[in-house]
């Protein structure tokens, strides 16, 4: 008899134990069939990085009752085409899902993050794909309030998809209440003073990779920062085609 | 007394000892001051991934000649950070470079090079960026025909700048002579069979990350390519601002 339930693949970047993913499950498990794919361990700022390099292993993982967890080595997008590969070589994800990452992927850290990472890579796939992040760091925040969120917008995605090459990068503001919806762009913002010197025991220098977030367009209406910082869940719909298609026009005339 | 000579920032994924990088100094460093920071070792497929975790390391290199080499520790991302951060805060580049990579950036390649990731962190600090590769991926291949290429888009770029948010991803055909220059769109493409399973001696599997690039619009005149295929360098303007500007009207009629 066939399956008539989707299928829905969840990978993170903070780890397959991390409360965020757990949530993310819980939230959805009665929508669909759920697979798990995730980083063994923490893999902040891997962006859309892959192993050319080192080899994977895949674990088996038993921490969310019966939804079936599998760890990987790998980074996220690794765990992203593993799963495909590996476990869902006769069944292909109606969805990918990624996070409910534990920190903020609006504006340029869209680039960086390891949760958008895998929305792209299922995007680049041609699947349907979500990344959720929301601003709070805390690992131990509540993110109960967003359950309304993202059962709407799951939702959604699975009945009606999205447009080829087209994800959703979704953030929520750290608060406890939400006032609404705005449909974004990807704000222009700048990380600065981003390497930190220390002094090894040992007599050398070395350093940290920290930096202080600079918004470049403060106050600037339909944003993603702006929707953050005035209480909406900000859905900032992301392209997986990246040419810049406004100047191609000047550098047709300098170089054909 | 100011100095009025560029500096360009040099960086690549495949290591500060990579014949494509020595390559690149050599063709522009009568064109500007060079300095290079590029990573210790090979980090191919790290896309616009950094050190969250790990700290980084610099060291000055001297491998080639007079010009200014330092290798740090961390992804190809580090490198510009750092370079900026500590390297440059006195003297701010004229011009980022990236490359010249061993191997095809083209495509979907866009999201998972550590070479165009040098780019896009240089257009990130509006700092005009231009990423080089070449489709031999063997180290060995001689590079010499891509000289006149090269300095004219740099001396270009040096003259003109490029437009906030826009970078370049120049790729080269695996050929000794070029038919012209293409102002290109980035191809849709996929990775596909990206794992093998293998039998570690001590009975359990592991896995690669491997896969064949399949071309999902062979033959469609204006992508990157089939500029490639046909004998031409490729240039792919890539923005940086990855808002899908197209779906955002039909998603706020279900969100707003």
């Amino acid at each position: 008899m066939e399956n008539k339930r989707p299928l829905i693949l969840i990978s993170n970047d903070d780890g397959y134990h991390a409360p965020g993913i757990r949530k993310l499950v819980e939230f959805v498990k009665d929508m669909a069939d759920v697979l798990v794919c995730a980083p063994e361990a923490a893999r902040s700022g891997y962006s859309c990085a892959f192993s050319a390099v080192d080899y994977l292993r895949l674990k088996p993982r038993h921490n969310m009752g019966d939804t079936m967890v599998y760890s990987c080595t790998g980074t996220p997008v690794d765990c992203v085409k593993i799963a495909l590969d590996q476990l869902c070589a006769e069944r292909r994800p109606t969805l990918i899902l990624s996070g409910i990452n534990h920190g903020d992927n609006s504006s340029v850290n869209n680039h960086y993050s390891g949760t958008m990472g895998v929305a792209k890579e299922g995007c680049m796939k041609y699947i349907p794909s979500v990344a959720f992040s929301s601003c709070y760091y805390d690992e131990n925040a509540n993110l109960e309030p967003l359950r309304p969120y993202v059962q709407r917008i799951v939702g959604d995605v699975l009945q009606k998809g999205l447009p080829k090459g087209v994800c959703l990068n979704v953030n929520f503001p750290a608060a406890q209440k939400f006032k609404g919806i705005k449909v974004c762009r990807m704000t222009f913002g700048s990380w600065i003073e981003e390497t930190v010197k220390e002094r090894h025991p040992r007599g050398y220098d070395y350093y940290w990779v920290v930096g202080k977030y600079r918004n470049d367009e403060p106050g600037v209406e339909g944003t993603d920062q702006w929707a953050l910082d005035n209480g909406y869940v900000a859905i900032t719909p992301t392209q997986t085609d990246v040419t810049a298609y406004d100047a191609m026009d000047g550098l047709k005339q300098i170089y054909e």
